[in-house]
């Protein structure tokens, strides 16, 4: 490439490229300029020079001087669509889109492979947390024995303002939104949604895996009542919404659950919309990443991060694409929840296999027992529709071949 | 490169180098094989093969089959003409050697552009965590603001022994030295040495800047008595070894000093070896990097991933290079100290600007005020000949032609 910079087409001009263009300014990055900025909305006000904006995709797609894709949209169906033609064009992509890859990863991944188009998404997971890369750089020869995190500011700071400032659910929600933390819709944030995205995304560069959203459970802290709130307090304990991806011997599970977090945990201590990434390993022991998980400029940063990356030719490397983890059978993957049901059904559904403790709180029955993630994940549809509460309690086995291993592993080494 | 394997010259078979042998086997890694160990000792018993064996540097140097050297030797000296013979002869060097680094920085750095042999070293800066890697590749267009941390597992080890289990200081070394965390003379490790050698790596990476270890500041840990702590304990603070690196527009301090550590810090919770990085930075906001800092396994890891990006040809990029971040002058840094002294010539040296607190301690004498990070530097063998106990506030503030920009920087943003 020649000394002229880095022409960058732009997709979407919300807080992501808002950000991105403010920090290339801030930084004063000589490498690259954002060339065209491709927006839908068409009465909105924007903030940068009129000539750079454009409401057709295709003066973007088509315009042989743009050398690079920053696609941060919303609909991640229409993201699927221009990425994947910027790729077939030959156009290097870096994507914030956590929905579009969760959606379309396979598809996606196909195509770097057959057009060797770089593609890069390190502010797709955890904001500024440059946890794919490291992933991908320094973990090739680790075997990873779990990932668990917050990875999900909206519903960590509701979280934090019930837990702290006894705020009920839906105050604390008013409060993140009110703040810009939450959408007006904030089912994928409180629903687990977008957790699981990025749950998924990990998968791939610490495993090798790629699931479909639909083969990952997600439950939501959307269905929590004071009574749930007061059983985790009188223990001394906190509500974290936790992605989990656990590997037991080779044999991968992928969930995210709201859980019961003790004071010992890497994750009680993570507040508000900080993000927290802990994996747990084979050689190294346990290493922890903590930082903003989202917001104009820590997303900026990882996405111009990439931009940097495709400069110097350095794409992901998925070292651990070769070595054989495999998807765990989920009917085989034991799981300890805390059950709070008004429909019997619910329960039943679930087929506990064991009950440790049973009570009533608030004229809801309560259980703690253990069913399986299988059951779990085909339950999702009628645990919501009684807005029944579960919350993991961070027990879970893996049978297998008669073979059993416990792991409590929210449990410091 | 042909599909044969990467050839490795170890230099050293202490816990580095046993590490790495025995993690090149669990993770039975396929493109590298250990083919030579050089080692001093001609008594010991060793647990390989007598034929990778020898006691001639030159058996490694001189063999055109070795393709990379691990140098992993204590002394620093022999280390440097070992690394700089490697080097010269265009053999790429991975290193944990964090004293050799810090002594030669300047002299390795200038042989690594005029050979173009690749030197990494990943394993020198805390153990297992990425930091460096990370640094270079993710940190690049990020202003960073400051780094601390916990850099040495040692004396963090002894300081949690004091600060949970109200132990001593001389038993908690001797339990630490039990353990293996400390070597008969731990002077490095609790006198600061090992943390400011850590800290001068970190700044090439994190601004461009080579210090030689006569330029920073390190007090160590060792002359902290009950009535130090006690003092930490009635406020509800900890006492840590915190390594700095404090940019004030453009101007970089350096320095280790026991200091003070409120329950908010991130760094009050890092206890016994556990070794933590914190980034502030101007647009992401704070990061944090927590992980193993020692041990055989988390050592090698670093060093295996260093083995691979030579494989791979990634080199460290040090891009902050050509940012022009320059050394503060230090006697306009100004940093609050807790002073403890018996001689009177210690306060008197340290010509304090300004008292805030003076009491008596178990007879001797307490100051708490603000003197200069020159002066600090200056009165070093005068505060270990008194066995003074000198610890920062937290509170550092850089004078700088009528600006003053004052920094808390233990507070969390």
């Amino acid at each position: 490439m020649s000394r002229r910079k880095l022409n960058i087409g732009l997709f979407g001009f919300g807080v992501v490229g808002q950000g991105l263009y403010q920090l290339i300014q801030g930084v004063n990055y000589q490498d690259a300029v954002i060339r065209k900025v491709a927006v839908k909305d068409r009465s909105k006000p924007r903030s940068i020079p009129p000539t750079l904006i454009t409401f057709d995709a295709n003066d973007i797609l088509e315009d042989e001087s743009v050398d690079l894709i920053v696609e941060a949209i919303d609909d991640a169906d229409e993201a699927y669509r221009l990425v994947s033609t910027a790729m077939q064009k030959g156009k290097p992509v870096v994507t914030a889109n956590k929905k579009m890859l969760a959606l379309y990863f396979k598809e996606l991944l196909d195509l770097q492979l057959t057009t060797g188009t770089m593609f890069l998404y390190e502010a797709a997971v955890c904001g500024a947390i440059p946890v794919v890369r490291t992933l991908d750089n320094s973990f090739a020869f680790e075997t990873i024995q779990s990932i668990r995190g917050i990875f999900n500011g909206t519903s960590n700071y509701i979280l934090s303002k019930i837990f702290k400032e006894r705020l009920d659910y839906a105050l604390a929600l008013k409060q993140a939104q009110d703040l810009g933390f939450a959408e007006s819709d904030p089912t994928s944030d409180v629903g687990g949604f977008d957790a699981k995205y990025k749950a998924i995304i990990l998968a791939k560069h610490a495993f090798g895996i790629v699931y479909h959203p639909k083969e990952v459970l997600n439950i939501g802290i959307d269905y929590l009542v004071g009574d749930d709130i007061a059983f985790a307090r009188s223990k001394g304990w906190k509500i974290k919404l936790v992605p989990t991806l656990l590997n037991t011997q080779g044999k991968v599970s992928a969930f995210v659950l709201p859980t019961f977090v003790k004071p010992d945990d890497k994750l009680f201590d993570i507040e508000e919309e900080l993000n927290a990434v802990i994996l747990d390993t084979a050689y190294s022991g346990t290493h922890s990443f903590t930082g903003k998980g989202a917001g104009a400029f820590p997303t900026a940063f990882s996405v111009l991060n990439d931009i940097r990356s495709v400069l110097s030719s350095q794409p992901y490397l998925y070292q651990k694409d070769f070595i054989p983890f495999e998807k765990a059978d989920l009917t085989e993957v034991k799981i300890e929840i805390y059950l709070r049901f008004k429909n019997p059904q619910v329960k039943e559904a679930l087929a506990f296999e064991s009950i440790r403790e049973g009570f009533i709180a608030e004229g809801d029955e309560v259980i703690i027992g253990v069913t399986t993630l299988k059951k779990l994940l085909d339950c999702r549809a009628i645990i919501y529709a009684d807005k029944s509460a579960v919350i993991g309690t961070g027990q879970v086995d893996v049978i297998k071949k008669k073979l059993q291993v416990s792991k409590l592993i929210s449990t410091e080494v």
